[in-house]
């Protein structure tokens, strides 16, 4: 992929003279900062911007790693190919009218990607704006050069991949235009022909010029790849996915011709590799910001100190703390003895720290109080970051970025400045804060939810280990079962597979007659539930075939007959065990057209459905990442001993979660499986019921 | 009121030549805008800043209606004696050092409460900024004039009440800087000895200039006063509530001396009024701003047509349409006719409408493609909104602010616009589309969020009736209960007084013997329910006294003495007849410091507790206030026919809420009803256990 970024030669396809056409400012783009040669190539010049001009790729003397393509659609095909023939390694087509346009269009996009196949020629595209590397000042994008001339670089260690030529386009404006942080590249990944988000990402993740990687997707090319590479990133990653809703997902539909995936299995799968997600584009900027400029310091949690100019910001900024899970931390001795120096006497010293009353006090003695109470707060070993109130147009409140960066740096704690005042004062100190690393906001929201960005970096995911797992070896009947049957399966098949992938079902027996009832019975132990299972007839309870509390022989006996008479002799009756359970849960697993197998976890009963309580994760899951995915339903209450019951064993679900995750991993033919309820007792957790359907 | 803002004659206790003294800041200020006398009093000068100077209040000459103090907090009690004496009508104490500052402080401020009790002057602060009025400029404050000098005020209709000195200040400030929004007044109310947020939003409901209300609070002084306000208020209210965490509670009261409330109090009492509650400072002025420049139309709900000008930012722009409630307009014919016209023949016409590719299209042709389709969507009848998104900093994109007011104004539809671009670029616009009256964002969720508010704003609460409603007579008996028992009263006397409040309660009665048992339970018709009630036991059920599926009478008698055995003949039994519910419902009231008697609802068994998922709003409840109520619990799915139940008759509970309301009001006695549960069976809803605690 190097070859996009630092080709040895560009040429450009649709180059032209006209500074009003996209091809004129590809041209001036390159020029502005490549080092390398470069060919424009149109058979109707001889000389466009003062370099020769050739008429087409092959007739170019020397090597072409890269050539841009800025051509009407249906010439693509062709210029692709005199690429391929000259042994260009990478074409970036930024022309659009293909799967976006319409049915020619996507057949002029098919040409592409059966030539990408054929030859092996990376295609990059179509329907994008390239890429711009603000470090190598490498713009290859058609994006207007008087903007970019305007405006300077802020170099830094954030790249970007878009899925919308023009935001991407935009996005930079925006963030030169108002210093909102240092970026590395800007990739527009238009229809993804060939190249997609998953090889831009893998690229940074060993690009030393990256250090924060934020994606604005509107479809995951290959979920599962994409997974694997966050998981393996040791970069924080920040995505946001558009088309959350389900109005949104259908505007996705019609752009860039993507497709949507649910949003609860994306924002599951996320969660699990470790990559945040963000909601808002200013968000994902703030978000990015933020963790390329501050670490949280090693061994700390989530401890924050306030440091304000205002009680009221104070208490809000409080607020927010608490809303972002974080703690406000409980001021040492040592720091509170400092600011009590500080404070009129009659002010408590606690935390938010509202300084103004000191300030009031020592205004006329020379003393910083400002700087001198955020020395204490940063070497307070209970306090692991700081949230700074700023407020600029106040000549006493102002604090010297410069100053206030040596003091970070040597504190090793993340600092946020809320700042508030004068526009341009405030322009004026976020821009130089940038360049000394500090992470400024106007909101104070933003700069809380960004400062728990940073705080909850630490909490990279585990690496999967890559030792290939042998998935369990089902019995032959069972492998027969599998390769033969499709659609729902009934329940004892059901249970027969998952007790064969590792999960616990409750004893049951299919009986044939009255007699074997009985006898079923009394070994299972009284009271038991009988069930009639009939083919495809996966809603028992509402068909009226699930008997519960049978416990005696006669009632057995009848249940069997009465059962046998309702199913038409067309099924079979199966006993079971009346489980003594305490909480129920439900698990499940369905393949996603993007993630591939996904595992679902949530309460029993109504409450699932009611609060839309369920959540997900890709398998396979590592079994941290099981218990962390049980930690995040909204009713864990429920798994910790509620109301009198005994807390729920989470190692064992999470085992559970684990051969759920790898039955489907192993079985390709299971499109999904219910287990509902899997019902945890004191002699742990069992499956009561359960569907697995065929696909 | 009006001699705070519109004073006859003006004294400054606390002035001085001393340009870095305060009491010299609050001259200055005066005399930027102020046009009527104004009088410095220090008996240390003569004059000061051109004006003579009066050694006290009680000797300048002639009549003054208002006094700004700002002399240390010890001689503040004797200059407002002085001030009552001259027969001043309002002062303005900006000193601090009062409650907020220690017992000493205290002990100050509760003089100026009986100065002014006794007197009947009226006192705002201590311990704020007073007031700001830009259209008349009017500042009453001691706020820089170096900032207030460098920045233009712009007069507008949006009112604030900060309960925060500094953040008043910095607020002025910000919204001026960054040409936020246009501003009435501003007043900094302090501690709120006499005057507070109450007074002032009185003030404002008639006040002319103000026609949006935005309020910063750290307290509510008067919980019912201002619920009331706001219910009458016909001009939109945004109310932002420090201290939303329990940590933030914590912050506020160490700060202006404040009472936090319960949070999910104060939401309730808030939504139920009409109020919007924000969270953020910059959301709150956004709302305001939102809320001042835009009304919805007439007649029209929530759908939004969406223009923009990348795909991507369409897609995001719908995902926020669908989360804030809104929907996406189905476009009408003629719309989508023009709107063909104009796009390139494959691009099917959708909303949100992608205008890129029209301007690709037209761009050679001279057609304003961006105008037209506004035009189109302002005047498609199946459209109530647009938001609009610019692209300030490409040239095709530009809209013109003041035609684009026009079209909006002749469409009579609101817009909202989301802008991104060079950053001075969309300063320039938001500044010149302020002055047209259009709202403009460079957050995209923001923009949504506020568009949301402004079609959100056509439902005002309905007004309470002037009538006085009798609260029902209890009977006797009951009436000498409420008066001389006290704590937890047992389920049977309970729900005798809720029955003569009128809430319907399941049949039951109380039976001295076995053989009255018997009679009783053949009365009810089995099963029944028998329960052991003894003095303060209020956790039957923990006690092992509540017995279900009692069906004939020898389990009665049995049960009967049982019962009586173990409760060792401390109680009663009471007997019930076992209701067949549907759905079980939690009620409660209890009796707010803030807000007065307060009812709650949510759903019954553990989903209240699990989910968190009650609401409240404080009585007295209209009847459709009741019905809202209802509708606001998350799980209200469970309300409308889940799983096969019928949906539940939400007129019926609604009345019984509008009870529960009106039993708070009339008893004061009772702190705490709770009905729990209340089940909602075929036969209608009935309290089937619940117990009132007088307090």
């Amino acid at each position: 992929m190097d070859f996009f970024f630092n080709p040895q030669g560009i040429a450009v396809v649709g180059a032209t003279p006209n500074p009003l056409k996209g091809g004129n400012a590809i041209l001036k783009n390159i020029l502005l900062g490549y080092r390398g040669r470069i060919y424009p190539v149109n058979p109707k010049y001889h000389r466009i911007e003062g370099l020769t001009c050739y008429p087409s790729v092959g007739s170019i003397p020397e090597p072409v790693d890269l050539v841009i393509v800025f051509v009407p659609a249906p010439l693509v095909p062709a210029v692709v190919e005199d690429c391929a023939g000259k042994g260009v390694r990478g074409v970036i087509i930024e022309s659009g009218g293909f799967a976006e346009a319409g049915p020619e269009g996507e057949r002029l996009q098919k040409t592409l990607t059966d030539i990408a196949e054929r030859t092996g020629i990376r295609l990059w595209g179509p329907n994008c704006m390239g890429l711009v590397d603000c470090v190598h000042r490498h713009i290859f994008s058609f994006m207007d050069p008087r903007a970019l001339e305007r405006e300077e670089f802020i170099p830094g260690n954030v790249s970007l991949v878009v899925q919308s030529g023009m935001l991407s386009a935009i996005f930079l404006i925006d963030i030169m235009s108002n210093a909102t942080m240092g970026v590395s590249k800007v990739c527009s990944v238009g229809n993804k022909v060939d190249v997609n988000e998953c090889d831009i990402l893998e690229y940074f993740l060993g690009d030393p010029d990256t250090g924060v990687i934020g994606l604005y997707l509107e479809s995951f090319s290959d979920g599962r790849r994409f997974l694997d590479l966050c998981r393996r990133s040791g970069k924080p990653i920040v995505v946001l996915k558009g088309g959350r809703s389900r109005a949104g997902a259908e505007a996705a539909l019609s752009h860039t011709a993507s497709l949507a995936g649910n949003q609860r299995i994306i924002t599951g799968a996320l969660a699990q590799v470790g990559v945040r997600e963000a909601r808002d584009f200013k968000q994902m900027m703030d978000l990015c910001r933020s963790l390329s400029l501050t670490k949280p310091a090693p061994g700390g949690s989530g401890r924050v100190a306030v440091l304000t100019l205002s009680g009221g910001a104070g208490i809000v900024a409080t607020d927010f703390v608490a809303e972002h899970g974080l703690t406000m931390a409980a001021l040492s001795a040592a720091t509170k003895n400092t600011l009590e120096r500080l404070f009129p006497r009659w002010m408590p010293v606690t935390n938010p720290v509202d300084l103004w009353p000191a300030m009031e006090k020592q205004s006329s003695a020379d003393v910083d109080v400002y700087s001198l109470s955020l020395e204490a707060l940063l070497s307070d070993p209970e306090v692991d970051a700081v949230f700074l109130h700023v407020f600029i147009s106040n000549p006493r409140s102002r604090l010297n970025p410069s100053e206030l960066a040596a003091r970070i740096h040597a504190a090793g704690k993340p600092i946020i400045v809320w700042i508030i005042g004068r526009r341009d004062d405030v322009y004026a100190f976020q821009k130089e804060a940038l360049v000394h690393g500090i992470p400024v906001f106007t909101d104070i929201s933003r700069a809380a939810e960004c400062l728990a960005a940073v705080l909850g970096e630490r909490c990279r995911p585990e690496p999967m280990s890559d030792e290939k797992k042998e998935p369990r070896t089902m019995p032959a009947p069972l492998q027969k079962l599998l390769h033969s049957a499709s659609g729902p399966l009934d329940e004892h098949l059901s249970k027969e597979l998952l007790r064969a992938g590792g999960i616990p079902t409750i004893p049951e027996e299919i009986v044939a007659d009255p007699a074997h009832a009985e006898a079923a019975a009394a070994a299972l132990g009284y009271p038991v539930v009988m069930k009639g299972l009939i083919p495809g007839g996966i809603h028992k309870t509402e068909l009226g075939l699930v008997r519960l509390e049978i416990s005696d022989r006669r009632a057995v006996r009848t249940t069997f007959e009465n059962l046998m008479e309702q199913m038409e002799g067309r099924g079979k009756v199966l006993i079971q065990k009346q489980h003594p359970g305490r909480v129920e849960l439900i698990l499940g697993l369905l393949r996603d057209p993007q993630f591939g197998p996904c595992v679902m976890f949530g309460p029993g009963g109504v409450l699932a459905e009611l609060y839309d309580d369920t959540v997900f994760a890709a398998a396979p899951l590592t079994y941290g990442e099981a218990l962390k995915l049980i930690g995040r339903i909204r009713s864990r209450k429920v798994l910790d001993g509620f109301r009198g019951t005994p807390p729920v064993n989470r190692e064992e679900i999470a085992r559970i979660l684990v051969a759920l995750g790898e039955i489907g991993l192993s079985q390709p033919r299971i499109r999904e499986i219910d287990i509902n309820p899997l019902i945890v007792g004191e002699q742990g957790a069992a499956a009561a019921d359960a569907t697995i359907i065929l696909g």
